[in-house]
């Protein structure tokens, strides 16, 4: 439904063309300061009209709070917000209603609800994003603030032009005898990870951090435009700083979690954590991320093609995913195709719509990864929090037990 | 945490070496016909031992029903069941125990509770999915009785050995100019989702339906076991006759139910519905399935490359996904690591493992992706059957209301 | 925290003084007729000004809807509502802030929150009641256009004012020989609870409709009123029409989720259904409701002591249960008490409070049991529609199925 | 449904002729020592055939834990446990099986499902709670090692022989003018909320503490007996030492969730907290609980009608409540009633029952205390664990803000 998270918790409200969209942010730790500029920000990244790349419609998206705050402090009550539609006319009837439009929600949302908003989707409209990525803002204040959390997301293709760092593809013959023929990550990629910063990634009017092949996806991006037609890409993001511990067996594990919040978001459809379907290749003896000491005296390991997590618990190591967006599904070439009623026509679209979404959903794919740690740095407080007050287990086989000094120390640095 | 669904929910306990495991199944339709055997025969489909590919600890994972049954009926009460552990003694120490083994769960659990079980990872135990694969059967059963819908699930890689229907890789240099090279399926792979079966499945050893690319993947598990190493793979699963409407905007989008559910299973790293990450790279123009008018006089699509969801909402279409599981990370080849401690080293793990664990997967995605139907079913069960107790709708364009005929027909065949 | 329900789910935000309160409706069916005046009647009867009895403060309290609804009818997406508030000053400090106010919300606020809003307990304000309100105006007008459902709540007693019909106190002497001295329930009471309507409700200051002690009542609230005082009392609620085989077992009977919402009710004490406390006294012989064919060929019950629920599950007789209302604590009266940081003082508080609320809340408790039924309702028909298609039960004794012909009748006359 | 919780969760399975009854408990600490005596204890008070006052049939109830303990410590995965049914029978035909028996769940689970167990009402058995006294039992252990929480609770009244301390009726005839009759509770009942223990409670039959007023409750239960009837009566719980902070505004206030679990129990119709519904008579200067300096140096209340809790939030004083049982329905005497077809009959129930359940009934309204606070005090930890990461507040007047001081200190002892 429209409610997501346990302890830390969004609902969000709002279709295309009604009075406003909005959400309740319910959960947050009371003490955190707040102003409406950090949510903007990220709103406004999201808001389309930001270049030639997408949609021409500027709207300002300016969000107003409502409660929970005081003198730009949270009191730990429910956070209220909501942003007005500036354009709030039901949409007019018009030939192309009698179309459901192909790979759209207009057909499913009819199905599901029998009835269904004029604007078509309405509820599936990206608009309703606003109020995750509001919600993903405040989450992410608090992690910077009280773990150092960073994340970062970025487009890592466009169709088919991709950072070149993950351009390597799994060699092209099936091969039954070999293998050992690539990593499915290159160095650069893992520099890449461990780098990127948002002004990297804005400094690029496609946010591909990558000059290079930033100017190569513009292209690609305008010709899919010139053709009326439309183009999907990747979204690439990354968690640093996130403290071991985080995720809840067995159903909720942190890539669960993860993947259930990227793929509700509009149009995704693909979502991979670490080396995801390529590491499936690999075998296990090269897969392994084997443990070394690190610096702080703690366990880290060697490489990281887990992507930060192991067993569905983060290990302290970066945690990066992938996650697919379908080519926008709405175009204004002609598309052969069906009315509701089953007679066949032609759908022509009229409107100026994204020809490629991936450059604005980079702050959506941030925010909703803010929601998805946020929710479970509480989960996992309660129990450690919980297990402290307990006396020390004298019990148990020693390597049974996590040693009572690893405890205390790092728990802001792992 | 252990419980997974709304309407239909399965809670699970155990680890690999206690006195049993079980779930409870709580929410199941009152009135459905239900034997051990309908849950017998999945979970003999999980266990080990059934082929030279698998581990040879041959248990029998007889299950025991406890409650919520009489006279081979469910009451609509909570279902209790329960597997004994045949080797419930806790792990004897040795040596191998002062190291976490790499790319499993045992650091990261003593990280998260402070405390572990002997036996390492022990909830991350695939002996934790018995409950799932139980649960899965009853919700499948129902599934099957009421609607109709079939859920066959096969593996469609072993490391580089693929299906040939999917194993057209995309174009392989990246191009920006030209993506109009290939589809993301072939019709060879269209038709075996339309057409495959269990049986089909189950006469490979490897699980995967086509026999030649089942013997070499043979070979190349075999090579993996003779190496002392372990190899991933991909699970591909088909749901067949699924209603339109299932699926719950926004947070809970059928997609984004499925990824939770498939990456909470033990060794997943990757998801994805339709045409995936593929889909990606093919333009919308291409990417969209055309609406035709079905034999039933209903609305279908000319393609499928949605995977049977649009907006989050099942379009009556066949539903595919697929799994990525990493290769197995116990693996008794010796791995330079380091200890609990940090101490560096060498770990050689003992006993006998799985290496390659795609083929047991298989009857687990079915049961998850049996639970995630099951709960969406019931849902929407829920807001249908409410709508139609209110007055039809005259006040609204027409465009905007499913007409009051299709309503009724088709409910079990959409 | 601040969502409630299962598959129709309320979520509040808002204090007492911040830009506006509001709450996200969520589940609710489609193709439901909807207007603000449907949400604006019960909203204006919780507002305070309505007499002498309640606090001068007259806010207009007038609803904005911001989505979920197109041309006056339910698209089944979230609907979205706010109402402003007209005191959005942050409150002037004064000397009284050194203060706790006794039995009220601002210490334990700043106990849990660790801050706390300057106007006090500011969530704890009766402010929060107008998103419940509004949720429940929603659920009542789907509950009596698709069921015939009335809800009417009413003021059984103030201070020691109670209705006549109720009146009669357990007999006085705790009598070990003779328990067989009343019944629980008047046969007036009875036919009050069978009658009730909200006109005539409305038509006493009070809201309690029986004139001659709504005349009492306002003495006694007067008396309160200029002593400076305050006084609680106890709200009596009938839901008539309720379908049997509402409530879930076994932790969400029926009268367990009513508890729940009702104690959820600022200044709530005390909750019972049926003959409650009263009732333990009554030996099983008289307190049974034995069993009646009832005019329409169902099962009825001739008496209802129960109140219309037994195992946690709606039978079809009348629910009805009370909630007791604690003295509000605000008085303007002197209190010697202790300042936070425990110097003794007194504290006289300033403004105009009201001296009773049970007058108001009697919408907000008709909302809330709103909100329980409406859950409910969706919730047990997941269950009836899964289990209508099944195939029928051959395999058990009669006796342990329902015969199929009452399954179809009278799904909404029960 | 069947489950409880949110980060302390018990889900049950079992009806009282089935296998077994059992229970997954989830988010346990890891760390607490755990052994089945911890649990059997509270189980053996719960069990029939402790006295001549209850059923004879002794069943003994042993509990088998399955999963997440080794060595008698908690791993902090879920805790499976079960007790075997030694009556498994599915129930013989009989001619009472025509007749649902009044006041009970027979008709009611028939209405709900369609189809019921052969033994009646099934799950709304007495065996269902077993799952809950166990789950509490290990609640309870820990929040007496962590916090020194205490739970009694004890037989106040049955029938109308109540304990003399809370004997005293409100003034008898209602007086419009005069409410400063008495308090709502008496100074011996303060002080026995603050000194009663199980042993003293346990050292009567009745688990009535009060010897006298024991023998009274044992002449009538059975002059019950004797009659074939059955009595009510209620349960007075007191939880001493639960920390300041607890309960979730809004909707889940401490005393709507108490509430709620209490509601829960079979039997239950009504609750009340504090002052309750006496409570509502005493006007707010006098029932208002004044604000007092403790000894250790933070605030308390000089007296606490409140019960322990103001604004839905623990205060640090003892929390109390009371539990209304309604009469057992089941009773030998022949009752005019109907058949489930409507025909009119007596019918006359065979067997021995318990003429009274509040004895019984006292660990399992300690069971589910112990759930709700247990839940609670996750919740809250990971509140204040997430706020003392972030740094001081310092833009908000001192009125709203929590001296740090007093955050540090008596975490446990508040």
């Amino acid at each position: 439904m429209s409610t997501f998270g346990t302890l830390f918790r969004v609902t969000t409200y709002g279709e295309s063309h009604c009075a406003s969209v909005g959400a309740i942010i319910d959960g947050c730790p009371p003490g955190l300061p707040l102003v409406a500029q950090d949510v903007q920000t990220q709103l406004s990244r999201r808001r389309p009209g930001q270049s030639n790349l997408t949609t021409p419609r500027d709207e300002k998206d300016l969000v107003h709070l409502q409660s929970g705050i005081e003198h730009g402090v949270t009191l730990g009550t429910p956070i209220g917000l909501l942003v007005r539609n500036e354009d709030q006319r039901p949409k007019d009837y018009s030939e192309t209603d009698l179309y459901p439009r192909p790979s759209h929600a207009d057909w499913t949302y009819l199905e599901k609800y029998g009835v269904k908003a004029s604007s078509g989707g309405g509820r599936s409209s990206a608009r309703e994003t606003i109020g995750r990525v509001a919600a993903g803002a405040i989450a992410e204040k608090y992690l910077k603030m009280a773990y150092g959390i960073e994340i970062v997301a970025f487009v890592s293709s466009v169709g088919k032009v991709s950072l070149p760092s993950v351009a390597s593809p799994p060699s092209q013959v099936p091969d039954d005898e070999d293998d050992v023929v690539e990593d499915a990550l290159s160095p650069e990629f893992v520099e890449l990870l461990r780098t990127v910063t948002r002004e990297k990634v804005d400094a690029q009017p496609t946010r591909c951090p990558h000059a290079e092949t930033s100017e190569r996806m513009i292209k690609r991006i305008l010709r899919a435009k010139d053709a009326n037609d439309s183009i999907g890409g990747t979204v690439t993001c990354v968690i640093r700083g996130v403290p071991a511990g985080l995720g809840e067996p067995v159903f909720d594990k942190l890539e669960a979690k993860l993947g259930h919040a990227m793929l509700s978001i509009p149009a995704t459809k693909a979502f991979e954590i670490g080396s995801g379907f390529r590491g499936t290749q690999v075998p296990g003896s090269r897969h392994n991320d084997a443990f070394v000491r690190r610096a702080d005296g703690g366990l880290g390991t060697r490489t990281n093609w887990s992507g930060g997590v192991q067993g569905g618990i983060s290990n302290g190591e970066d945690i990066y995913f992938r996650v697919g967006f379908k080519s926008p599904a709405t175009i204004t070439q002609p598309q052969e195709t069906a009315q509701y009623d089953g007679t066949p026509g032609v759908l022509a679209a009229r409107g100026r719509h994204d020809p490629c979404v991936v450059p604005r959903a980079v702050p959506i794919v941030e925010a909703m990864a803010a929601l998805v740690i946020m929710d479970q740095v509480l989960i996992q407080n309660a129990r450690k929090t919980a297990s402290s007050l307990l006396p020390p287990i004298t019990t148990l086989p020693p390597t049974m037990v996590k040693p009572p000094k690893a405890e205390g120390e790092g728990e802001k640095k792992q």
